[in-house]
């Protein structure tokens, strides 16, 4: 099994990260501005991804394992590409020298095939996007996300 | 063993981008303009990074085990933090799409600690570095990267 981890620290009370984590609101704010469901543990959230010309490209059916206030946030990937199927992503929070750490991982992968390495780098891009969100109030969430390579 | 991997595209010929990567000027303009040594198989490169009032905040040092042109690029690390030394950092480069790819890894680290999550974030960024400089012809090295968490 392989991982993707990231750390990134945002100037900003845990709680503010925690809502960008949590609600519909606060994920379409820096992933997909294309997100419906229910965040809440055992309910499920919609993440679809489209085209400038409005044309859906792809999504993920995320679970939602965990939702602890100011500290984690915990998926189980439903539905989606097949790589990501059965795969957990995970968002802890501490505050700590004066800004709210985020330790992101994505775990279980079956294989490290070079689509995970696509998608290591596309989520250091959406963590920045989190970042921006959060100490700023305007992240770069999908269709408008910085595009990194041929696959977007 | 866990590794970090990403993949990103940089539009120009793998030529400019293998530049980047394999001579001591290339390098400097992206990871750290304190870049000295040797970029030749066999020899060493020397990393520094420095706070803004010019202290020396930490370093490594790369042996060059592989420089094929256009194609690979390949380092062990000999000395730094103790997380790294003995782990390996590539860059393979394949022409796709209009783009050059490159697939970067850093494998071999004996445990995915917390350091590593900051290192897979930090490498993104420097690798947005790396394309700002092959496309646009400035990156950001440090001690002008971008920073990401309280550890830099």
């Amino acid at each position: 099994m392989s991982s993707i981890v990231h750390r990134i620290g945002i100037h900003a009370p845990a709680s503010s990260a925690y809502r960008a984590l949590s609600t519909i609101e606060g994920l379409a704010g820096w992933w997909t501005r294309d997100t419906t469901g229910t965040a809440s543990v055992g309910e499920c959230i919609n993440f679809k991804f489209r085209d400038p010309a409005g044309k859906e490209i792809g999504g993920f059916e995320m679970e939602v394992l965990e939702q602890s206030p100011d500290d984690k946030v915990r998926w189980k990937v439903r539905s989606g590409p097949a790589e990501w199927i059965g795969t957990q992503i995970s968002f802890s929070l501490a505050e700590q020298d004066g800004m709210t750490l985020v330790l992101f991982a994505h775990r279980e992968w079956r294989e490290e095939v070079e689509f995970m390495a696509h998608c290591s780098m596309k989520w250091a891009v959406f963590l920045l996007s989190l970042r921006d969100l959060v100490e700023r109030g305007a992240g770069q969430p999908a269709p408008d996300d910085v595009k990194i390579d041929n696959w977007n």
